[in-house]
C-alpha cells in the first residue's frame, strides 16, 4: 500500500501522476524531450540508459517499465537489454552507448562523480557534446522518477505481462499522449 | 570549465537552461509548482528542503541559490538556513517541517529508504498527504536538479553575493518567469 492515499488503484508513477495532474504535467514533458522528440540517439537507446539508472536505484516499477519500453524498440531487444542491465562494460553494444552508460552509472552514484575523462572517453567514441547532455539529464531525471515511485511505495505489479504490455503501448504513444492516463493538464479527479 | 560546449557563461542550471531550451521548459515549469505555486507549505519552507537535499547531495550551487531563495521567504531567515543544514533535528523548525525534512533526507538516500515510519511522524505532526506527496517529489527533483547540474560540471560562482541576488530574484519573480533566463518555450539560441 502506497504511503499516503492516492485515490486510484494504478501501479507506479501512474497512479502518483493521476493523483497530482498539477506535477504530472511537467514531468510527463521531460520524459517525452527525454525518451522520445527527436534525438541521435535512438529511442530505444534512451530507454536502455533508463532502464540502467532505474536497476542501479533498485527500483523495480521503473527498471521493469522502461526495460520493456526498451525490448519494444531495440533489434534483440530482452537479450539486448537483460546483459546491459547485468553488466553494460560486457554487453554487445556500441562504443558510444557503452561510454554514454558508464557516464549514466557516475551520474547516479553522484553528479560530481563524473570525471572530464568519462566526458571524454565517450566524445572519443562519436558521442556529440548534445547526446551527452541527454544522457546526463536522463540519468539524474531516473534519480528523480525512482525516487518518487519507491519513496511514495507505489504498487509494483509482479507479473511481467504488465511491463510488456505497457512497453508496446509507450513505444507507440509516448508520455505526454498515452491513452492509459487522462490528457496531460488535465484537472485532477479529487 | 562544464565537461561541454554551453555556448554561453552563465552560472549552473542557468547555463543548462540556455543551452537545451526543449528540457528547460519541463524543468523550469517543474521547479514553479513544487516550489512557488500555491501550497500549504510555504515557499521559504520549500526551498529550505530543496536547499537541505541539495547540501546532502553535496551540490554547491543548488544549494546556494536555495539556501538564499529560503533566506529571502523565511523570518530570521539566515540564521534558521544555517542550522537547519547543521543540522535539521535540531534547528528550531517546527514539528511538522522537521519531520518533513526527515523524510526528505530518506528520499536522498534512496526511494525505499522512507519507512511508513517516516510518513506516520509527518503525519502526526500535522503534515497532510500532499505535503508528504509533495516533500518527496522536492526531494526527489532535487536529486536530478543537482546531478545535471554537478554531472556536467557547471560553474559555481564563489561569491556569496551572487546567490543572494539570484535568491531575491526568484522570491519575486519564481522560477518560470525569472528576468534572468528567456521566456519558457524560447527557441534555442545556438
Amino acid at each position: 500500500m502506497a504511503h499516503i492515499e492516492l485515490h486510484n488503484d494504478l501501479p507506479g508513477i501512474r497512479g502518483l501522476l493521476v493523483y497530482r495532474p498539477e506535477t504530472a504535467k511537467p514531468l510527463r514533458e521531460l520524459a517525452e524531450v527525454l525518451l522520445v522528440a527527436e534525438s541521435t540517439l535512438s529511442r530505444g537507446e534512451r530507454e536502455l540508459v533508463a532502464a540502467y539508472v532505474s536497476r542501479l536505484n533498485r527500483c523495480h516499477f521503473c527498471c521493469a517499465s522502461h526495460s520493456a519500453a526498451a525490448e519494444a524498440q531495440l533489434e534483440d531487444g530482452a537479450g539486448l537489454v537483460a546483459s546491459t542491465l547485468d553488466d553494460p562494460g560486457a554487453a554487445p553494444l556500441s562504443a558510444k552507448l557503452r561510454a554514454l552508460l558508464a557516464v549514466a552509472g557516475k551520474v547516479q552514484r553522484e553528479g560530481r562523480a563524473v570525471t572530464a575523462a568519462d566526458v571524454e572517453q565517450a566524445r572519443r567514441a562519436g558521442a556529440s557534446d548534445l547526446e551527452i547532455h541527454d544522457t546526463v539529464l536522463i540519468a539524474a531525471a531516473f534519480c528523480m522518477y525512482n525516487r518518487y515511485v519507491d519513496g511514495l511505495a507505489t504498487w509494483t505489479p509482479s507479473d511481467p505481462n504488465a511491463y510488456r504490455e505497457t512497453g508496446r503501448r509507450v513505444a507507440k504513444e509516448g508520455y505526454v499522449n498515452r491513452t492509459d492516463l487522462p490528457p496531460v493538464g488535465a484537472a485532477s479527479a479529487g
